[in-house]
């Protein structure tokens, strides 16, 4: 149903994959997810105010179905029970359930609870309908938002270099592996530059002034899956070019250490096990755009591009009529 | 069954679309042929060699089904006769049809006849199967690939500025429209660093030593459709920052005019019917990683980037066995 880092990444005897690129195969790998799964029976549009927002693992359903006041399944769709009519009701409901899983200890994303909330909505331009703890998003496919600061300073002799941070090894997620500079997910009430210049201060202790300096330059979009659940992924991606003397210091105790390192280390480093998997995608999209990655030495080079950039806007927002009128006559909420 | 630039353009009435920012409504236009649309039946799988290198129309291939020493319908599949098993045999064949049809006036692209040749293979990375005119290849669906250079200053006073070129009135497809500075498909026998030398050489004059600061920054990939055929496109993506004093000169009569925009001008003529609608990406994704569009103006930003870098590359490629093995035994070239 899905392929972990190590498996994927280890698994190039076929012989169709003797001629794929390096970074062709990490590419896929953080795009284990394949939207063409969306047709698998194994995976069910989960649906909030007949609009999709997530997709749900059949063998993360069954937990959710044992609390019919929260969850229903209806057409091989799952409801949050549109009795829940507004933004409060959904998000306490779901919290609730939440917790009591929690508590269960059935579900092992839910041990790194973070008593932080993300939005859930449709799209990134629609309205929220929910909020909901980040670590249960991957539980119902929910689409994260993120925000990554590309420390770089050109270096007279070797050239590009770029800062990256070692996660610390008391971290939920990815403890210990390499990492972009600076990095944070969307909380709800804070905006995409509000979680920059926070994430940049907590996490490196960048003064503002340097900040300035700060410049957006696109966004990542990719779908990787493991055995925790489903992490659909945009992240918005800014460039911070950095003076030579500047090093980077921890406040927040989340990174373990900061390292300088060359264009070709830091994509070798990519390749390595030692590499956080889903921050690869804005690694090399920054190595790309600065013309460090090129189409005259990767002939890959435009598949890779395509699966940094994935269509996670048009999967959901889905307006889902059928299941809803079929057999429960209306949501009351139109 | 498509929507022309200025149908969709203008289609800005209905209740859905009320809220769509202009840039998403362009992105959707030069993206007018929707992935989705794969499974209509007035496309058909255009199939060589036993892979997926095409899409035709219905209206195209009742003029090719006149040729079926050449192109052969099998199982809603367009086949081209197996029984041409080299790259030399099939570009000869489909070159006498594509004349033969030329001279019969009956498909408007064919007006255009370039003597120009593209190659034809599955994905970028595959073999070349054939060449064709590059008039031709939207009869078949078939990925064109480009090159094109983003020339720019930083002016003091107007911050980013880039240089926009007028095509000439005389050429084929989008006489007298605008476009950026330089750009040119990958013909046969260059490669992307050559077609990009060589067309900064032929249409702005661009010396060679300041072609040494040419920035590899990425590629885009759109699909879009108009009466003619089909547009499945990447484009191999370069910035150039050019000193305050150098102004682009034609050389080989295919441009009317260079002009230097703010980026906000520049932006605001993507949005006129005066620009190439097909040129648009480059634009957008330029402005995009220089920071002029950015995620806390455009709600849309996400999805833009999206359809900025749409899955080309895994449309195509599919192996094919069915149509051959059910009815014509097996295509001799294994």
């Amino acid at each position: 149903m899905y392929q972990l880092y190590g498996d994927e990444f280890q698994d190039n005897q076929s012989s169709d994959k003797k001629d794929m690129s390096r970074l062709l195969k990490l590419a896929r790998t953080f795009n284990c997810f394949h939207l063409s799964d969306l047709q698998n029976k194994e995976y069910y549009p989960f649906v909030v105010n007949r609009v999709q927002v997530g997709l749900i693992r059949s063998d993360i359903l069954k937990f959710l179905l044992q609390y019919p006041d929260v969850f229903q399944f209806q057409s091989n769709h799952v409801l949050l029970n549109p009795a829940l009519k507004n933004y409060v009701d959904r998000s306490k409901s779901v919290d609730a359930v939440l917790r009591d899983l929690r508590s269960q200890k059935v579900l092992s994303t839910l041990k790194g609870w973070r008593d932080e909330n993300f939005e859930v909505r449709a799209t990134y331009s629609t309205e929220n309908l929910l909020k909901m703890d980040r670590s249960a998003t991957c539980l119902f496919g929910i689409c994260n938002y993120g925000v990554d600061i590309n420390g770089y300073t050109n270096d007279p002799k070797k050239g590009l270099c770029i800062w990256l941070q070692k996660r610390s090894r008391t971290k939920q997620r990815w403890p210990g592996k390499w990492d972009n500079m600076v990095g944070g997910g969307l909380s709800c009430g804070y905006s995409i530059l509000e979680t920059a210049f926070k994430e940049a201060e907590e996490e490196a202790s960048i003064p503002n002034e340097l900040m300035l300096k700060l410049k957006s330059c696109g966004s990542v979009s990719f779908f990787f899956e493991n055995e925790q659940g489903l992490f659909p992924n945009t992240e918005f991606v800014f460039d911070l070019e950095l003076p030579p003397d500047f090093i980077p210091k921890n406040k927040d105790g989340e990174v373990e250490e900061f390292e300088l390192l060359s264009a070709q280390d830091a994509l070798d480093r990519t390749f390595s096990s030692e590499f956080k998997t889903t921050s690869c995608p804005v690694l090399i999209d920054f190595l790309i755009r600065h013309g460090f990655i090129r189409p005259d030495t990767e002939p890959h080079y435009p598949e890779i591009v395509e699966l940094l950039h994935v269509s996670l806007q048009s999967v959901y927002g889905k307006i889902i009529n059928s299941p809803v009128s079929e057999e429960n006559g209306s949501t009351g909420d139109t």
